[in-house]
């Protein structure tokens, strides 16, 4: 059995690990759609959304291990780490729920990645600056599909709209995350590596908005709770996720089994 | 509850559904290994694979749908047949197995895909010509991707080559049904819509052959074991993969669920 890495504190390591980690885990659930989706062309475009949430990770995290210089390559990162070291919003990690979840979720993460890539086109950093330019492309094409959906789904059928709105009464209260600052925001922006998140929640919530009104549905009010899966503080989801991912690598280091 | 689609016994429909259901349940398999490969280059790489094979399967299952003239569209087809109206061959549906019998199997179905896609792209049918000339391009990369992976495990450890050589004691039996002509085949040539499947074989052969010389490993002997899928008469595991495949299909006719 495979031990646990140790990541690295940097600043500059960490913002890039919430990144990555949100768009793993975001991308793994969307990957459970592979071969479940209704309809055959759904399938191949939730997949195919899956593998760019899956390519992004992988690039960010090849650029951490970099970063922190202790020769971890991106998949001793994205499977090697205790459920406390992964960094990924508390949103990316909710089970994928029906179909309405999905898009409501993707939704509001396609609006969040496209927002944050879009300054991380300008970082400092030109590795990451490169990364960014390929998937602020990615994103704007994730939150068009969803955004087509969600106003079909928000104005079909009674059934489709109750789902909608379940779903947005889900996990609305988990957005509030996406724009909390901290220590490594503060670092990022100082050192013009990446945008503070916080600095990027009236972009998202206008944009937001503009799809919400275009769907007829109400933006909901905010709300206290923050979710702390940035910090590590994960869902139960979270644990069943990774003991998913982590089994093979675990079992059979650095093997293909 | 869906009912069940019955669907023409013309020839030229049964011809595509071989190849249509064949991609769409080898991409089903492959799709399983989602967020289950431990190497992240890899779980992207299978993925793809997938997504290939889907869409193949989607471009004919519509053609047959067009040539079979009732109005079935390929998510009718793809989800509403019964077990025994499903064309595949038993090979594609087996279990996935570990990365050895994932590599072995995509070995030779790509290898048998490639020769068969080659052909077709010289049909009579046009739009089946236009589907395998772009097709043809994702055969040869999945052939290559398996081959250069055979090469690696069967080379590798200890492991690696027993398992290697249990995947090809396990499949090597199923592969005959490949190459079994029928009525079907023989009008398939006849029309000029595709070659008779038997006709592949010494081509299939020799690439294989090619192939094993490389990764050291001896072609097995032919076995007089065929089997059935073609025919409708599929192994233990097919109405597994139906069930998961078509529960939503079923529930929610037509939706999105």
């Amino acid at each position: 059995m495979q031990a646990s890495i140790r990541v690295s504190a940097d600043p500059r390591v960490q913002y890039l690990l919430r990144i990555g980690d949100t768009a793993l885990i975001l991308g793994q659930r969307l990957s459970e759609w592979a071969g479940h989706a209704p309809v055959l062309e759904e399938d191949i475009a939730l997949s195919n959304m899956a593998l760019d949430l899956i390519g992004q990770c992988r690039a960010v995290l090849t650029h951490a291990g970099t970063l922190e210089g202790a020769g971890h390559d991106e998949d001793q990162l994205a499977f090697l780490r205790d459920e406390r070291d992964y960094r990924n919003v508390t949103l990316a990690e909710l089970p994928r729920g029906d179909f309405a979840f999905t898009i409501v979720r993707n939704t509001v993460m396609a609006t969040f990645f496209k927002q944050l890539w879009e300054r991380l086109a300008a970082s400092s950093d030109a590795e990451l600056a490169a990364i960014a330019g390929k998937a602020v492309k990615e994103a704007r094409y994730h939150q068009q599909h969803a955004a087509d959906w969600l106003v079909r789904l928000a104005g079909g059928t009674e059934e489709s709209r109750r789902r909608v709105d379940r779903a947005l009464g889900d996990l609305w209260r988990y957005t509030a995350e996406l724009f909390a600052s901290d220590a490594v925001d503060e670092q990022a922006q100082a050192s013009g590596l990446g945008p503070r998140w916080g600095d990027l929640h009236d972009a998202w919530l206008a944009e937001i908005t503009h799809i919400f009104d275009a769907a007829g549905l109400a933006v909901p009010a905010p709300v206290p709770f923050v979710s702390t899966g940035k910090a590590g503080v994960h869902s139960e989801h979270m644990g069943f996720i990774l003991a998913e991912m982590q089994h093979l690598q675990r079992a059979y280091p650095g093997g293909v089994w």
